[in-house]
């Protein structure tokens, strides 16, 4: 039985073969004549597939893209981490040197082929979809009930930590714009923007940091952490004021896009999240979100970051606002994270850092005089934020030493600074120029931290 | 204290405001001449927010996409579990139905604002990655210890199931290739492509039917399974093998390839593999898989799509083998399923759909020829595909119902021939008449799947 099965199966190939044969040499002679009417005819060239041409081709330099950035990214963030330093900020960096400043000024060639001009459409798309789904994630890390219990000092402290460095920036911008500021953007727009641009605290960061250093549920933590989460709140609010004055032109032309912000925060608040509470109730108990509930989620995420793109402030507000609203059962936010956490933070985001990296082009800041107003700018950022911060600590009644450690916690810019300073390039508030050193500006107060947070436990030991 | 505090609060925001104002109303004359040598000019277009041309920017209008396609594919999902079909017939449906066959012809004003040319690039980018997830995760999900098990009837049943189709659509090719096919294209090109396109088993869909029908550890499930599994290798080696002599011209031309491609083959079974044995084991005690190692993974799955791709075959190609290769500990797929599965799947996959329906216009078909070309299609696919299923079975000493319902299950398409079918519309080797003929034959062949068990297993009982 066996063996006739092996026979059986022998000459039915041949069999196979056979009429293969026989057909493809019937139809060598034929003649393709499409039909008449539908104008379609084969290039050659997409079918035509050799080495040399393959290598330019979107979808490989695609795939390549997407390669080199986890490599880098991976690598810088293993590195940070060996001296000290979040990953994030790792991956920051190696997207900076993937950038003009470092490969395009070393590999111009292998450079334009990696980045090719044409290719940045794609790329800047799929990093907008990873920090979509980016300050979704962080909507949901922010916990309003923390907020709500730790009212107080930290409400006081963080707002003092706002107020001051955005009056120094704004102070700073009346020195810079006439010089430095793109024809054809209003005082209006570029003080109000520098000003923002120097109050950000990076609360994702600096979670992470007191995480690291142990401090998450010490007196010290907590109130860093919600002073950082309500500057996040207030930062953004500010931000998407600004971006809707901005665009208006003028206070009184945005009030049209701030009613309608008003509008699309109050439906998620108290028309979508009672609506949501029901999913979280079931997917707690299952320890699982189904697919389908997955899309609601999704569609909610996706719906309001539309509305607010078309409310005229910016559709990260609308994830991260969608973030906020998801239900509050930690459980369900957790499963949530899980979910969206690894494919867009390890896959996505790293395109954000290099598409960030494309336009941070150091070799920009090229005499002393620019040179000098980039250390200004730094100079600025950190005096406003950390003293600020620390004064309001002192003021609030905290021990100096603690005091001290806030104001450098809080002047931690991060990723979340990159996503304001890339929003303030793409509406043209910043030259290349000052997008540079603002990015520098980010990256520097975010190194300082853990450093800072050093000294400043060793000098009060 | 406490108002102490607050009047401290109230007197430094008032202060602020007063500082506000101040260099606002000091910074109104003055006007940003930007420095020479940079060429730098906001537009004012960047700037300016109006709700009209808001509408019309790639990020909303990319927002709006995934949003409407998320809705789409969940909803036709959702009513076709109720019809008794899979859901993922439900989300190509959908795909289509936004596509030109059906919005584009009743409401054509919002298709070409919802997908204009300008966005397709992006579409199709991002349904690649989406498509690369999706076809690694099928890599995952092929059990290369159940075919070394069940090898014997299995492997019969699944090469006649392939010969027999492929034979009947090279023969096909030669009636259609003068009349239909792209001029410019070789005949051997058209009908090796016509006869794999006629021999695709989803293995995907169809090891769900078999879940939905719970016949999963039957004998009849188990060689259907089995059988669908190795047609699966088997065909995606002859698509390889196809892909490589098109591009190539000829046999001989595409030895390169082939040797290229079996050097890769080898690299991943052989030096790969055996490195990423270490990473289950620990991620399998840990049930967790670090982020770190996660971009591993993903960088071998990009860089063996990559690879492919320069090749000369196609990324998906790559994508699947570095699927088959992770560690067999299924734990460990598992883990790595659930965590790419769902964004993938749930946000990516349905752009695919749609990219896929965008290309489909049931409008071309627009005479009795060419509905009659098309019943041709799908009446050789269902005869070669299923009767050639269903003798083998028999052959191999199935009872009659068993082999007839071996037969039925074989015949599902599903999404896998969307894939293949897409692959030969980008290489020009189909027109858009015989791609929508033969979409229209892979949505056929799957739904026919469930009422045919259904009356095979009545007739039968």
């Amino acid at each position: 039985m066996r063996g006739g099965k092996t026979l059986l199966y022998i000459l039915s190939i041949a069999g196979f073969i056979a009429v293969l044969y026989f057909v493809l040499s019937a139809g060598k002679g034929l003649q393709a004549a499409h039909m008449a009417g539908v104008q379609y005819v084969s290039s050659g060239a997409a079918l035509k597939h050799d080495v040399a041409s393959a290598f330019r081709h979107p979808l490989p330099i695609f795939i390549l893209q997407l390669a080199m950035i986890l490599v880098a990214s991976q690598v810088f963030g293993y590195l940070f981490k060996k001296i000290g330093q979040p990953a994030v900020m790792g991956e920051i960096v190696a997207g900076i040197l993937l950038g003009p400043s470092l490969m395009g000024a070393l590999l111009p060639g292998f450079s334009a082929f990696l980045f090719p001009a044409t290719s940045m459409g794609n790329l800047q798309m799929l990093s907008q979809v990873g920090l979509i789904l980016f300050m979704f994630v962080i909507g949901m890390e922010l916990d309003i009930e923390v907020l709500k219990k730790q009212a107080g000092a930290a409400i006081l402290i963080s707002h003092f930590s706002i107020v001051i460095p955005f009056a120094s920036g704004v102070a700073l911008a009346y020195f810079l714009y006439e010089k430095y500021a793109p024809a054809g953007v209003t005082f209006y727009a570029f003080a109000l923007f520098t000003g923002i641009a120097l109050s950000i605290t990076a609360f994702p960061v600096l979670a992470r940091i007191i995480k690291e250093r142990g401090i998450a549920n010490t007196k010290l933590g907590t109130i860093a952490l919600t002073a950082a989460a309500v500057g996040d709140v207030t930062a953004w609010c500010a931000l998407a004021l600004i971006i809707a004055i901005a665009r208006a032109g003028s206070l009184s032309a945005s009030l049209y896009t701030i009613m309608w912000a008003v509008v699309h925060v109050a439906v998620m608040f108290f028309v979508i999240r009672p609506l949501l509470q029901k999913l979280a109730v079931n997917a707690s108990r299952d320890k699982l979100i189904k697919r389908s509930r997955l899309a609601i989620i999704f569609l909610i995420m996706l719906g309001s970051a539309y509305a607010c793109e078309i409310i005229g402030i910016h559709a990260l507000f609308g994830a991260f606002l969608a973030g906020v609203i998801m239900p509050h059962d930690w459980n369900f936010r957790k499963l949530l994270i899980d979910k969206i956490e690894d494919v867009a933070l390890v896959l996505l985001l790293p395109l954000f850092f290099v598409f960030t990296g494309l336009r941070t082009h150091i070799g920009l800041i090229n005499n002393p005089a620019l040179w000098g107003v980039c250390l200004i700018i730094i100079a600025v950022a950190v005096a406003g934020k950390f003293g600020g911060s620390a004064l309001a600590a002192k003021l609030a009644g905290e021990r100096t030493k603690d005091s001290l450690s806030i104001g450098a916690l809080m002047n931690t810019r991060g990723l979340v600074e990159l996503v304001v300073l890339n929003i303030g390039y793409d509406m043209h508030i910043l030259t290349p120029e000052i997008f540079t050193m603002m990015v520098m500006m980010a990256l520097v107060t975010t190194f300082m931290t853990n450093p800072l947070m050093n000294i400043i436990e060793r000098v009060y030991k």
